[in-house]
């Protein structure tokens, strides 16, 4: 196998650019300018084999550029434009040149999809599984970015995409039974929703917003706290998928993936009710549905509403990684 | 155990701001602000159980302070000053909730060594050993940081501190020997030499500059080649500590882990022989041993003069984290 240096040797020559980017692969930092006026938005993500992904089902071209799409969508839910990716990598000895290339092409596509340069990082043999440290770095002009603290009382919550399709995909693999293509493309291959994540930002329309990583349930509860506010969503307003809308007929209880089952990197944020019309014209321009599925309320806690105007709760809460 | 968001939470209340910090722990991402006519240093690193630590010998305070001394210690090498850390952390059960605390204090006692603050992270359950992915981010002037390309002929090259300390007490503990404190102290609690990198850069006194992290000759090389120059080292001008003589004494061939033992984290660089006096001067205000080991040269490869001016060549290479 070709070494530690040649790889990153290999990595260095099909990096890109970036106007901003003034030193990228191969010195002890990266550099880079920050536009003027601009702020740097940074976040970062640990994606560990067997913990995150399994080999024998995810190929490594969509893992690689998974794990672009995912650490992206957190500069989305903040409004901001993407600038540069730094990528740890542990490699097993189980983990061949063949799909070491596989990786690095899928990588490089995501990073192209997104216009994204990578920048730097850091390589290694791994005693024990596939090891993924995604960084990444953006920028937005200074006052526009939206947090996750600015929701009030008495405005809309809006979801981008559909729900529970990544969700229902995992649990049908888990109990080995078949998957369409649609709902394996929103599991493998998700999108990071960035042109509509700069578009709420730029044009002052989202008031909080998140990525939804963990599930409605769990990402809206961040909202709130953060807000400082409560909400009462409405479960047949919830975007669902005409796949997921077939399941759901068999088996109503799937409801709760929609709710609870995370990964849809779909972005939730709240709007003040005058911003409907902006919202349904910038739905159209995407083009990507957006849904208002509910309202922040004074009153804290955060309550599911059934068609019937009856109260509902899901039976499984957000994935805590150090529950035992 | 404690959950997965009352620990980031518990590092949410000890991590302490910075000026440029805007938006820290709990939001989608991170939001500070580069200083105006500064650009921003990143470096990202992995450090694996059982690859780069081994828990049975280290104890998890010390473990946190090494992480965030060799990530720091990249931003020393280009003339950084430190902004903000991010902390990718997979624990696996048999990490306890004591080491997790222990590991927590050394993190913070890092951080605030070197007036770095937590800015983000993320935290998840890993199903074989530790997992630390570290990025750091700081900032220069923009035309004063220094890279690894600057160095040019006739030039000294320097080095600080001593070399082989950390790789000897690696060696010791390998082989079941005693080693002293003062060498465990450079294995276990090394300290990036950021006052000596923000010196350099900003008084203009290194042309080229790296950190010490694989051991001198191979990151001599990463110089050599980017620089498009070679050098002559003379091994009888290495800094050498009076523990590491004392061991060199009885075992001449140990002279090799000083020039391929890595782990040294002091910083090499080339200047111009007129600073001599300079450097000199700087070494004293530290303080901080600077030696002068040689020069570069206009001939391309490195070679190593003993005392009688004969060649030497170190048996070792550098590690190589792919090498089968």
């Amino acid at each position: 196998m070709a070494g530690e240096f040649s790889f990153i040797e290999k990595l260095r020559q099909r990096a890109e650019g970036h106007a901003s980017l003034t030193l990228g692969i191969g010195d002890d930092c990266s550099a880079l300018q920050v536009p003027d006026g601009h702020e740097l938005l940074t976040s970062t993500d640990l994606l560990l084999e067997n913990v995150h992904f399994r080999l024998d089902w995810t190929n490594p071209h969509d893992l690689a550029h998974k794990a672009v799409s995912v650490n992206v969508s957190d500069l989305a839910a903040m409004g901001g434009r993407p600038l540069a990716l730094y990528l740890g990598l542990g490699v097993p000895r189980s983990f061949g040149a063949g799909q070491l290339d596989l990786f690095v092409d899928g990588l490089f596509e995501g990073l192209a999809d997104y216009a994204i340069c990578l920048a730097g990082g850091d390589t290694c043999r791994s005693a024990n599984g596939l090891v993924l440290a995604i960084t990444v770095q953006g920028h937005c002009r200074i006052g526009q970015r939206v947090t996750r603290a600015g929701g009030r009382a008495g405005e809309d919550l809006w979801v981008s995409g559909t729900l529970g399709d990544s969700a229902l995909c995992l649990r049908r693999l888990l109990a080995r039974q078949s998957c369409s293509t649609a709902l394996m493309a929103r599991h493998f291959r998700p999108r990071a929703r960035l042109a509509l994540g700069q578009a709420l930002a730029e044009e002052g329309l989202a008031t909080a917003m998140l990525d939804l990583s963990d599930g409605l349930d769990g990402d809206l509860g961040h909202l709130l706290r953060a807000s400082g506010v409560g909400a009462r969503v409405n479960i047949n307003q919830l975007p669902l998928s005409s796949d997921f809308r077939a399941h759901l007929a068999r088996q109503p209880e799937l409801i709760d993936l929609a709710l609870c089952g995370g990964e849809d990197y779909e972005l939730l944020f709240s709007a003040n009710p005058q911003k409907r019309a902006d919202l349904e014209r910038l739905s159209q321009r995407m083009p990507l549905p957006l849904t208002c599925i509910g309202q922040l309320s004074a009153a804290s806690g955060l309550q599911y509403l059934q068609a019937d105007g009856s109260a509902y709760r899901p039976t499984a809460g957000a994935f805590d990684h150090f529950a035992d």
